[in-house]
């Protein structure tokens, strides 16, 4: 089971895909909004309880100083995959969310994705749990042939006239 | 009082001398060397007591992803005062923790100075102090005077040849 | 009592949400539109008088090259929050002005907060306010609370589908 | 068991920190130094072995334009681990691999760490394994706790003076 | 023979100019949507044979991390010129494309022109084949001249008033 | 008398309030599009008529890579003021065509104003004329005071409510 | 005459290249070591004697946030040459002081120059002093042809072997 | 034949490995100190010998604003490779160079290869002429086909213990 933790309701939108790919590709999940900052107490207490219903992974997503991920990483041993989102009023394009997520100090990592890669941090959270579950292996190579062979039957030979 | 929190051993000689800048305006202060990821309870735990012990500000420096001061600021009331820290696996310089501490999310600010800059730090968190307290305010003003006076000293007129 | 202070006026709409907030927490404030280049004697006449009016702590937001708080700084002893704002021919989505006002040279200290955050300019002179006052930091207390509140009541559970 | 595969012999010194890190956490490995755009056959097929073996994270590490975990998540459904080192001719401090491995497009993720953190790398392929091995995850807790108990052990109460 | 592969179909409309300026230059060309890591068997085969087809440059469009053009460089001697695409999701707006392009590690370069500049990478090709062919030096010098006398037509004189 | 330069077509509208900004200060000026790549021998062959037409200041703008005002100046002993210009194809925002007219190796500088900013293009071309012409610099001061005294005028006292 | 004026004592050494040029290029210079945060009133009141004094260019270096030039350019309206340079604690190799000169506001503009490029600050000034000033402008055409002779003759033909 | 251009003579030792490994590959090359700034006459007169000469490709390294390339990009049809050096004050890192090569505007593009990457800037080169020289092309294979071999003799089985 994966748990998507978000820092804020304006988050969202842009879950809703990672969401729906894990959902594709046979994984339970479920999801919070919750701050490290504004509600700490309440991310303490759901993430003390992610081991006991068996969760394999956890997804956090925020912007702007995003310290999410690794707030949550400090916290268990479940592996966590950070998503930086670009913010509205984001430095750098989102950069400022990366380096937050990225430059964890040595001893509790972030697993960073792309700027607002809703996609392959579903990715990211299946190759994990596939890493010990067949049949989330087995869903996630028929995700990547599906993709190939539609990218092939969209775009075979010339494309440019 | 100002309570020094930083983020690891290696951050000490980075802060000898706001601390030194601290008795020279008549401040108390204590220091803490505790990791918002490596000993979250401990750091709960010392900031739960500073409020009790009269603490007015907290000053709290770390590098890389550097949420040591946004992890305070989210669970007390008192002042943050951020000195980020370049690290030698920084990114940027120091961009990296400059953006993990400025870029706060709406509701939990920490007030930021440059780069390694502990003297900004111990100066921020005397006028804090000194915006209710007569005798920090002078210090603080001789400090400045000072200063001036022996800049002027040092330089009046030509100074190439 | 809090000076809020901006470099032009095309700044007023970004520091609505600034003042509305300082109201709220029951602190007063006063507003100017002052430069540090093109007005440079009516903001020096300005700063030498907030003293005497009891203001504790002045918040100046400015964009691009963004000296203002740099400047207001080196003139009082009152501590000053600085406000960076994405300026439409800005650099680096906002870098230009944080640069200008986080990296202030030992000695003068800008307390920065993050690009075009209103919010937390209004919290840390809240802050700041809080440390001898304790009615503004009850005021502080009950935002803290009330927006915690508010977060865990509007997503409780699951919050995507 | 971990692959552990860097683009040059000059990336060794800074991964023997990591491999002994999956050792002390009772985690087998294999190293290889294999370039994506020099060996890119050799490469291939190294990775099209490592299911087989019973791989169950690959840590890839490299500098510059860093592609070599991207082309091997690209080959695999092991999950990819991703160290961007700072090169000598870098570009931003090694930015250029951040952007090289964070960036991947939506389809193949790339599990990214901090700068040169190779300890970090350990660490992440050590809670993924974690996700599904007992013994490796109290490993794991076991190394979290000793480097929490050494550090409020080596610092505790006033470490300035 | 030019060949113009893109890693996405979204990337097609960025180089129409491109393949429309081939033309103009009298340089024969084809195009492919190919991606490096989602299709990186058809992308290795289609390469292969290149060579035989007489292709003389083959120009690689990309965003985000944008490996293609490296990927493809380690598989041919064809000379490569890359153009850095500026995603939707781009960090630093196109310099992540830029720096995984540019910053190929000694051994095999990417002869990288301008974010979104498919005229410059059409302009490098054809100086490439320009080199050995003289009939397209000529229409080089032709685009030149005509180019230089359409700026120099359309703005004599006074252009403000 | 001012020569403004720009590098293409496109920046025409960037450059009307310079100009009527020279014009307000009483100072002459003609305009051309000449490119340095493009139409170097006319860009030369105008240049090199520009110190007999008493030409004292070239404004020259560009965008991108921006080489334009650097190679006007190695051609004249003229002074040459850079107005960098955020394009559309811009990497960083503008910091592209900051860093080509900024970094000017030793031997040839370029005075380099803000990003777009052709206000300070003329003022800082008005402020060099000044120097050796009283009309000018009296036109400069009365612009400076009448500035000063609107902003005075239209925002004195309360600006937020 | 050229007022060179430094923020700071520890910018001598990088000043004495620019004051030597000024000297053989037969201009004269006078110094200071002034803050514009340390000793506002000192640096106001020398501003001030500057016209009188015949001084024709500022010339005004800084680093980390350096106000100075843009400071002193808003006292005066004597063209203002700035020099950025890369301190100890310097963000992004100087970067800052860049973008606190270059992104002045509309209105008061200071003449960029490259980062520690005192030469090219010389230069400025030479040349801004010579759209007016015959025996100047000679002195700088001979500089520059002295230069030219000098790279020809060191390095005719073949440098490598 | 290969015409090495560089813009200053503190650029010789990063060149000296680029002008062995085209002797390496049976490339005839010369090489000059040439300033687009300092010696912009000996530049052209320099290039336009080239096409006379059989100049097949032109290497340019600069570092700073690095318009080198660029500029002779300008004067000749034959392909310009730019190789952009981290120079001593650079800003950044040598992104200054990179920018200053990379976005030239649509009309005369630079190869642009990585930073002080000599290596890439030969075998760019060789790879340019080799796509109409079979001799050349031999080489480079031969080249390529070594360098792995030697990587994999270097580097077989396990790197670490």
């Amino acid at each position: 089971m994966v748990a998507i933790i978000m820092g804020s309701g304006s988050d969202l939108p842009q879950l809703e895909g990672c969401a729906k790919l894990l959902d594709s590709l046979g994984i339970e999940w479920e999801s919070r909004v919750l701050s490290a900052h504004r509600t700490p107490e309440a991310l303490d207490s759901y993430i003390a309880g992610l081991e006991k219903k068996g969760c394999q992974v956890i997804i956090a997503a925020a912007g702007l100083s995003a310290h999410l991920p690794g707030v949550i990483a400090a916290k268990t041993l479940i592996p966590v995959v950070g998503i930086p989102l670009k913010a509205k009023t984001a430095a750098m394009e989102g950069m400022d969310a990366v380096m937050s997520m990225l430059q964890m100090p040595p001893g509790i990592p972030v697993a960073t994705v792309g700027i607002d890669n809703g996609t392959n941090g579903a990715l990211l959270a299946a190759a994990i749990i596939g890493s010990s579950d067949v049949k989330v292996r087995k869903a996630l190579a028929g995700y990547r042939s599906e993709k190939k062979e539609k990218l092939l039957a969209q775009y075979h030979g010339e494309v440019l006239k």
